[in-house]
């Protein structure tokens, strides 16, 4: 079942451990079959040196386990909160990890601020940062919640042009239209987290955002209507 | 003689290597057989690729040596100290390390702050940090006394819910239910430690802790009584 | 045509990953052929791990392609731009990277500082930063008016004596006399933006810079008339 | 000539690098023949990557080539300075990188503040920082003048107690009783460095030394006259 789905989403798992994204048993990566409306998902707390496609466990978007011997990852009811409104949009990939200095700017509980071009090449304006999540909220069903609570804030963002949330104090959920592209983009979030950490400390926290221009002008030379990037507008 | 713990806590030993938390000689594992009241320990300065299993020593608990060619760990009387104690909780093994940054936490002198669900799935509320040793502590039994400063500083914190220490000035003291699990947990205190200090740095101090209810429902699901994290649970 | 250029750009481009420079299909070498006018260059959005012989494109200086299946790197028109200007300089390679602490720079909008010899040993005196870009530059052939507003900062400075530039919000271009020594100035560049992030922090900006004698002895030592570094000057 | 101390200065240079405390041609190692009075150092400007037996030179005392076809390390005057004074007091290995945090304090300009045990596990006291040279000293015998300033800091600093240096706005030099030990001080230079820069940091350079005893017990447990660290003082 999902065999190819399946291939891609352990692979996508394997390389967060290659992209230095993850440690341990931590992290998870997701694909979504639209057309079933079936989620592959990594099984719970396994190792990644021991991991194997017998790990990879068929969810519906009820959270049942359809097929696989394991359970699901926890934050599997993140993921489907997720896909039932993005995917939608297109999304087929999902993302989760503790990467270094994403989570700390979720644990600092504030938007990453687009400081410069290697930004906006890939996400479109500030990472938004969910708010704390109520006390209700984290005693009842809280992995359902965790994805209530990003869709809030993408209500007015299109999760298109901004492929990343952070989870107030806890860290990144990052997508995209398939997993490895949903890796590729945990990787970059990683990347300027790093330095819109550095630029903030410089400026105590005054650099000003990039341009509205030049914002404008990165995102779209590879993802707007007239993307010049790549081979693939090539012709 | 304690032949399986030997080769557990010579593997722990060569893990430090390849997770970064040791260079050279530094940083010490041990592992306690509470049957026979006995631990075994890496010899003291032995480079580790040199390192084998005729370094493990065995010493019981009034630090004497019972098997093995080579001078035991100096660090062996903080062990000792802590096994006595810990030992009745099911603490199976010990590391001691210089990591970069939980050692730098323990030279600032403060405990830790808990800012995100990362560090409260694995450490239930602030990492302690030991007060100073007096002159005398430290002319005197000092590495017996650091044992002692920490059992003082664990009157009312479980070594369960909390599996390290900042020793003053020094570095991270470090356990778990055996030799392997205390090895994770000094990697997770390592990994926090660094974004505790960026999330300090930009926040000047000032970051609250995370909130009750989220630190309380990280630490219960993947060790409270309803856990759900892993395979463990399962069925 | 240009075969051994080609090698050499390949080569230079893999490199950039060995050196931590780059990640995804990020960056670009390119190399000039003085005499027949031509460059060569990386096909934009490649893959390193996939990258081959087949994927440098050989352009004039017009920006047309004289050779190659693929469309070459949206950044050639800057290259052909620097090209213009530094290749009477003697300049044959280019290299555009996002390295993270000096692309932090260039988001920072600042020249790099000189703090030391090690800065001093490649590049004399501060590396310059660009103006931001105004919207008509943006708007219109932006990568060729990144390479106007390069030449601008670079009227009063010397391309032999300065390798590098932070194009301001966006990341730098450093060269050199052929696209090898462009990536040993992009690694040195990324290695003194580090540092000089640290001192920068630690003196909330207010480092002086190196002494200028010690900044002329360790350049000339190097590359001076009187160099007596290496082998080079032997005899 | 000295083969055996050749191929130690060898695999010392080339540690350097397995260490990352070098790049490119940076930094050098030398070793001293107390009997002959001859220095074996590395050639200037080689790479690591290309590095063999042939390029360690012997110099004598007043750096007149003894033997090698290339030319000895620019710094070989440096090198030859502190083994006159130092080469009394049993140096035989000396170390200069360029390794980043041990740099950027020596372009900080100031002494590396003792915080904590690993610290003091090595040296004793403060890493003293030279003042700036005069232009006088830098328009003249430049390296020979650099081994004076370091000298003049040493005069009431034991050089066996204390084995390194922070030349001003320039970078670290490391010695030891042979070149493996001055790569060990080098490389443990560099991880203090590291977290006394983040404790300075966050503390905003007010971070009190280490305790005074704490200083010297752990000093002397591993190099005082009662030392009890590692194997050799067994039984």
């Amino acid at each position: 079942m999902l065999e190819k789905l399946k291939e891609e989403v352990l692979e996508a798992n394997l390389d967060l451990v290659k992209k230095n994204l993850v440690i341990s048993t931590w992290g998870n990566v997701s694909g979504y079959d639209k057309e079933s409306g079936l989620v592959v998902i990594k099984a719970s707390g396994v190792h990644y040196d021991e991991m194997g496609i017998e790990h990879m466990v068929v969810v519906d978007l009820d959270g049942k386990v359809v097929e696989g011997d394991y359970v699901p990852s926890t934050d599997t009811p993140t993921h489907i909160e997720l896909y039932k409104v993005f995917g939608d949009e297109g999304i087929r990939g999902i993302v989760h990890t503790h990467s270094q200095f994403a989570t700390m700017w979720a644990q600092f509980g504030r938007d990453i601020p687009d400081y410069g071009t290697t930004h906006s090449d890939y996400f479109y304006g500030n990472i938004p940062c969910t708010r704390k999540m109520a006390p209700e909220e984290i005693a009842g069903e809280y992995e359902k919640n965790t994805g209530s609570v990003i869709l809030e804030r993408f209500r007015e963002i299109s999760c298109r042009r901004m492929n990343a949330v952070l989870v107030h104090s806890h860290g990144p959920f990052v997508w995209g239209e398939d997993p490895k592209a949903a890796v590729l983009h945990s990787q970059v979030l990683e990347y300027i987290s790093k330095m819109a950490y550095c630029n903030y400390v410089m400026s105590e926290g005054k650099l000003p955002f990039i341009q509205e221009e030049l914002k404008n002008k990165h995102y779209n030379r590879k993802f707007g209507e007239d993307a010049y990037y790549g081979q693939r507008h090539k012709g």
